[in-house]
């Protein structure tokens, strides 16, 4: 029976995670590749989607109720979702070998799906295969559910997005300013090259929030205040974020990333101005919205073809990866090595 | 020209007020009685309503802009709502001498007001007329509306409510319970005894945050989570609940009074849970629902008639105090030593 590599997680981890020392939290591990049956296909990971959500799937002592994926089990592979090409089918007549499709791959060589939950994919000419991954992934349908359906920004709306130049938030960008039409679009992103990049995309205007400056120029930029808030971060920009919200201001809660990997989260310290401007917090998840995914990603591929939106090599950073190293390109999500999409090549 | 007495403030606390030392929050002073025009009146202030929210109206370096009432300004009279009894009337034939009203008097033994801007009480046989304040008043419009039109609570709703046994929070329980007919409602309160008259008031139960039992009790009461939490608290009540919630639970969000008198506030830590858990957080102020206030008191009063709700001595803490003494009266709030409504009823 042939094998296959895959990580496993080893050891939740309550700060950085690691794969290396005494307690790493991922395992490289040799196992049996799987067989499917007449209703499932095999495939063979090609591009692993990076995000952060995944760390949140592996903290410890987590309640599975309060999730909204299954907690990654130790000794099970690491939970990923992935671009895939079909290498043995059980039902050729519905899905043929060398088809690509989305599939929960996990970080395996190797995986077996029921071929009815896997989402087929048709290459576009001239377009890369991670922006399936991306601008025209599950990522993209995140920012477009976040922004029009869970805050229903409009045209009168000043929208702050942080997170600006991660996958989620350039597509929030873009949404924002370049379909729906917002009166203006404020980027947080946390290098200076990153910002000139959102203002490209279309923001008015992107802030560096590593300046020692930031707090200040949000101010100034948000003079007046502002009616959304796409939140893609927690922490302390949010909190800032409650002191620039207009009355009945909405916030799109999306992650908290600068939380992911701290034992003790920075709180929240001006919840008060949820009560004083009457702000509306929702919380939400892409799932909710995944029946929508055909649709959407219509819409967004016949506005990148009308060049409402942009779709390109700057919308992604596709590293390419041997199997061994896919858990320390996954942790570039957390140094802020990304623009766009952060997307695993895996190569020999 | 005759002299009143009033309480001005005289330095903004950033903790507990105070009204001696050497920076008293509040200064006793005396004034001119003003002089009402012909479309005005003049008022004298029988019972004032005590409520944490004023605290928020003292605090330093307030942008006015985000406050819902124009900050206190030093050297002026505190702010406070009454009930008043209408001295000298600019135009009798509008409102007669003798009539009893609701209104902003400040904590001034005397204050003129637009007439058009008053609204007229008509005592009722059997009840005290300080409930006009309470569960028949303002306090009681803040809970139906909260409950009612923010979180929009059903009989399908399991309801935890917190400072359950003060004037907002035994309002929201009595109408979660015994007007809408939500399926379970759980109070929060700071001692036994009130939490036993929570109960008595229709809650299910009610559990005593200040034991140390207090977060095993609540895991235990929210066993399956819950759908609807009023929040009249913030800081670590409010910490907790959010990892009490049901996937798509609704919060509203009325106060912070665990805050109020910290300069640095409790922060909330358990923010995740809004992502993963898709809440929605609404937070909500009375005046925004003002025009309302008829037809609600009305529609209590009804209900309150049908022996539905309870609108008695129980439902409020009436304190007889001197003019001198209306500080350390309305200071009882933060000691928690008021069940429902704390009352200040001026005596000679």
């Amino acid at each position: 029976m042939p094998s296959m590599k895959q990580w496993v997680l080893a050891n939740k981890p309550t700060d950085l995670p690691t794969v290396s020392g005494p307690n790493p939290t991922f395992k490289l591990e040799t196992a049996d590749v799987p067989k499917p049956s007449s209703s499932q296909a095999l495939v063979k990971t090609l591009l692993l989607s990076n995000d952060p959500a995944q760390r949140t799937w592996i903290v410890p002592d987590a309640d599975p109720n309060r999730l909204y994926a299954p907690p990654v089990q130790v000794g099970s592979p690491m939970s990923s979702f992935a671009l895939a090409e079909v290498v043995e089918s059980g039902s050729p007549n519905d899905l043929a070998v060398g088809s690509l499709v989305l599939a929960p791959t996990n970080w395996t060589e190797y995986s077996v799906h029921e071929i009815k939950g896997l989402q087929a994919i048709k290459p576009i000419e001239g377009l890369d295969l991670g922006h399936f991954l991306g601008a025209l992934g599950l990522t993209a349908l995140t920012g477009y559910y976040g922004i029009k359906e869970v805050v229903g920004a409009t045209k009168d709306d000043t929208v702050v997005v942080s997170g600006a130049a991660g996958a989620t938030g350039s597509m929030v960008v873009q949404i924002a300013k370049n379909i729906i039409g917002c009166k203006r679009v404020i980027g947080i992103a946390g290098t200076d090259e990153k910002c000139r990049w959102v203002e490209k995309l279309g923001a008015d205007v992107c802030i560096n929030y590593k300046k020692d400056s930031f707090e200040q120029d949000l101010i100034k930029e948000t003079e007046g205040f502002v009616e959304v808030y796409f939140d893609n971060v927690g922490g302390s920009i949010l909190d800032l974020m409650l002191t620039r919200m207009k009355r009945h201001g909405r916030i799109a809660a999306c992650g908290t990333i600068s939380n992911y990997n701290r034992p003790d989260p920075v709180g929240l310290k001006n919840f008060f101005e949820v009560v004083s401007m009457r702000l509306h917090i929702h919380g939400f998840i892409v799932l909710d919205y995944i029946h929508k995914f055909g649709d959407v990603v219509a819409e967004l591929t016949q506005a990148w073809k009308e060049g409402k939106i942009v779709v390109d090599e700057s919308m992604q950073t596709v590293v390419e990866s041997k199997f061994e190293d896919i858990p320390n390109t996954w942790m570039k999500l957390f140094e802020g090595a990304n623009t766009g999409k952060l997307v695993t090549k895996i190569v020999a």
